[in-house]
């Protein structure tokens, strides 16, 4: 699908308010991230819109009144502090409305590009749900491969206990 | 050797004076845990105080004089919030100066016991340092497989790059 007139770029405090709808949206799914579902907005703000060296993006396009709407979002943080933080940890999320329309590839390759550009060496994730096969064979495409997986690690609201893929690539 | 005379405790606020010791003389070293090695008080204060839902642990015993000293501590998390807040990650520092006598697995033994008690289902390390033979084999003689190995991702002061293991038991 058509993402030329998708525009990715390093988010400010002043975003949350329109990167809220997608983080709640994802996140009251369960299937995908952690978090609670029922996070209210308050947490969700502080969990996301983390100070440097964390920094945050969002995907943005104009709706079909041309009005610019932020449909992704991602962070970028150090997965390890210290003697650990040349390697990278990112999270993504798609608004469910958006999904299928190649977001998550085109917020996967800036934020790789970010990474490289910030002088991390690799990244990792850390909670890839099993079941979760477009983001498996996303980040596959983008050349990640599956460490290991932690058995039973995520409570998913339709298949129970599933694992957790730890997943890696070098930059 | 006998580790009878050490006590394992839930610590406080008021134990950290005690912590911070161990605390410092293992982060400085550079070899097991990311922290930088040059981490200050305050920092380091903040970054092991945490509060509830985590929880901290001293192993203390007595010194030559009688007087009771924090040989070792421990800090028990969720691995993950919300969905994934079913599996423990923890934490451990022995004080260089009493390595070797037990120390460790007693915390260890400890912390499991710890996390059983308070409800979770099993227990995950992300960044054993793979060239920690001493924590390898103890988490392995305690039950925890290594699920992967991360490579190159952390910096040895004298091995250079070397790999992260994730390990994992259940509980």
């Amino acid at each position: 699908m058509d993402t030329s007139a998708l525009r990715l770029r390093t988010a400010t405090a002043d975003d949350w308010p329109a990167i809220w709808p997608v983080w709640q949206r994802v996140v009251e799914t369960g299937e995908t991230i952690a978090w609670d579902p029922a996070t209210d907005e308050p947490t969700a703000r502080s969990l996301w819109m983390a100070r440097p060296p964390a920094a945050v993006f969002v995907a943005e396009r104009a709706d079909r009144a041309g009005r610019t709407q932020v449909v992704g979002t991602a962070k970028l943080v150090p997965d390890q502090p210290g003697l650990g933080d040349h390697v990278a940890n990112a999270s993504f999320m798609v608004h469910p409305d958006a999904a299928g329309a190649g977001i998550g590839r085109r917020m996967g390759e800036h934020v790789l590009d970010e990474a490289r550009r910030r002088g991390y060496r690799a990244m990792r994730f850390n909670a890839v749900v099993e079941t979760n096969d477009r983001a498996i064979a996303l980040w596959t495409s983008l050349g990640f491969a599956i460490v290991g997986t932690v058995p039973e690690a995520f409570r998913h609201p339709r298949h129970g206990l599933v694992g957790l893929h730890v997943m890696h690539r070098t930059l």
